[in-house]
């Protein structure tokens, strides 16, 4: 198993095409429109934003999904068409039919996403020229459709992983995503789009989505926010010409892996975040409660402010601790930072302050949890709090925009 | 029924006086211990952080309250006397014995209260002899115990009310309180100490108790945290000479407005807060479920950055409630600034952006949240999220402290 260079073009029969349509500035050149596409039948998966204001491409995509395996993905960013009513589900569609009928393809077999400002009338007119334009220059190249799905990321994040299975066949497994883990100023939505050329039943790439997207999207937290546009889509066309669903743990790792490394560089992006801090939290009386303690010190203002700051400061992490709702005894809880002892059975370690600091100063580090009472466990991974996000995110930034459109 | 100055020495036959034991720092003349006394006997109830770690001064009062009515009430500021083991529990019981052999009470008629730094030793050789220096000056001014109990308040916070029952007998309240509703850089807790001279039976002043805190400092919220120390203790002690227990209806409503004036002026002095907001939810199918609206968007990072660029942003309230786990339909959600609407029927409204935007410029505003589903109605009093807030909370504040002690 090994990483290779570039994304959703990497495995055998994928390619795609962006384009620029002036979503975000009439005019602009910035890359905003991505149509990626299978020239082989595929079959699909997706996992949908649980938020219970979903976009309008969003409930599109559920609905279609249901009924054929997805060909093509057009995605926008710059509008996330979310809470535009009717209006924004006729542009939903006619994004659908627009690409369906430049494709030749069923509009059930297109997935539609959008991510940006919620609450405007997406620039239709100047999207579904976009979309011709794209489905006319297809290749097998992914750097740009990474880059028209950015929002407020600083950079595109794509990721392919390649192996070879026990009987000899070559799988490649590529993916893009957009997103800072969070929602932006009304720059709503993570979006992962994945492709690989494995041969899977409906059934089983299902279920080997729902395993990896659990342990990677479902474990990291920016800002403890949830979007009405995050989407994770699957497409499998089966060109390795492996036997159908062989090598599930293979493929599975590999899965994993591909969703796993865009979480991260998901968080490490995340807005004005300087550190990757990962909450390892074990001993818990469940699976469960270990997550209700990762999330409650993963979303802590304060506990995230500490880390800012280089500040080993146990004191947030077990009050945090002490109001997620886990069951507890004070008197056992460890709490460590990348292996050095802070806090032994609620008190205070003999570890030096200075050793501490040095462990949160550094870029990535652990937060090392243990409640001893059970074989619970989970992993967060998550960032800091800078001031800088609070200045980014408080800027007039919609409000500007609503002038301009 | 009306506000008068001063605070818990307001109601008859209360004193109280305060001391320097430099807590936070050796030496330093600023005020860090408070007592306050009644001189007849009393009747007491009060309310304690539902965090399951919970400092050694909590667990001692909640024991001795369950035993005697409190008359003595000690507290201190600059450390929390949490996580400190079974050091910071003889810590807590020697400031209880001094403060009841100074005063000549039984143990359990002393409540003792602590905020500050957790996980690091009291230094107890200090405040013992400042306790005994307090009990020497008792005097019926309270502007001294104000200033002793606060951390990183920038104001005292007191308030007095009084008024007259149909028998002609003159009722008062007076209290303090600390806290700017949140955990400070270490420096956990709000503490609200209620004194009145209005006759009670144990059973009614706990009742009156809870449902003045319900509508008050339940109904705050500044970063979502909770600290290991939060405590409302009410002490009354009948010298007003009403009958026991008349008057609930006046009595409840003073005592509602003293703990709602204090609650507002927590999180208006939050740490480095610009605005009181007022998230106001109706229509929702129950009060669970507005009150989980209420606290999703009052507690979300992107929508208090909105707040502070005085950004009318609808979109992040709605993003929030969409994930507020409350029943909702997104066709009919309203959502308003001062009672101007921003959203109708989860679509955009026709005010125009720069009377939304002057209205979330204010000081104080309210969003205004209609589910359209039901009776269910819930108000939390908020604040914005400001880049200093981070940068306060970054500070090596605590690692510069350590070194100190």
């Amino acid at each position: 198993m090994k990483k290779v260079k570039g994304g959703v073009c990497v495995p055998k029969g994928f390619v795609s095409a962006a384009a620029s349509c002036g979503i975000k500035e009439k005019g602009a050149e910035r890359l905003d429109l991505a149509l990626i596409y299978s020239q082989e039948p595929t079959v699909g998966a997706a996992v949908f934003t649980k938020n219970k204001v979903k976009a309008a491409p969003v409930q599109l995509s559920i609905k279609a999904l249901r009924k054929k395996a997805p060909r093509a993905i057009i995605a926008n960013s710059g509008n996330a068409n979310a809470c535009t009513g009717d209006v924004g589900m006729e542009h939903a569609k006619a994004m659908v039919e627009t690409t369906a009928n430049a494709m030749g393809l069923h509009k059930d077999e297109v997935q539609v996403c959008s991510t940006g400002i919620i609450g405007l009338p997406m620039p239709i007119e100047r999207i579904l020229p976009g979309i011709e334009s794209a489905a006319s220059q297809l290749k097998r190249s992914d750097e740009q459709v990474a880059k028209a799905i950015m929002t407020s990321d600083t950079r595109p994040k794509s990721v392919a992983i390649e192996y070879t299975d026990s009987a000899n066949k070559t799988i490649r497994i590529g993916a893009i995503a957009k997103g800072a883990g969070m929602i932006n100023p009304n720059m709503a939505t993570m979006l992962c789009f994945v492709t690989t050329d494995y041969r899977a039943s409906d059934q089983y790439l299902a279920e080997a989505t729902e395993i990896a997207v659990a342990q990677s999207f479902n474990c990291i937290s920016v800002d403890g926010d949830m979007s009405t546009n995050d989407t994770v889509i699957v497409m499998a066309n089966g060109e390795a010409g492996n036997r159908k669903d062989s090598g599930k743990t293979q493929f599975q790792e590999a899965l994993n892996e591909v969703m796993l490394d865009l979480a991260k560089k998901m968080v490490s992006d995340g807005e004005r975040v300087t550190k990757l801090v990962e909450v390892k939290v074990t001993g818990a009386a469940s699976d469960r409660d270990a997550e209700k303690v990762a999330r409650a010190v993963g979303n802590s203002k304060l506990v995230k402010c500490s880390w800012n700051g280089n500040d080993p400061n146990w004191g947030r992490v077990i009050h945090a601790i002490g109001y997620s709702g886990a069951k507890l005894k004070e008197e056992k809880i460890d709490i460590g930072f990348s292996g050095l002892p802070a806090c032994i059975d609620g008190l205070t370690a003999k570890t030096s302050l200075s050793k501490l600091a040095a462990a949160v100063a550094k870029k990535t580090f652990s937060v090392d949890i243990d409640l001893k009472l059970g074989d619970g466990k989970f992993t967060l991974y998550t960032a800091d709090l800078s001031p800088e996000y609070v200045d980014f995110n408080r800027e007039e930034y919609a409000l500007t925009r609503r002038k301009v459109e």
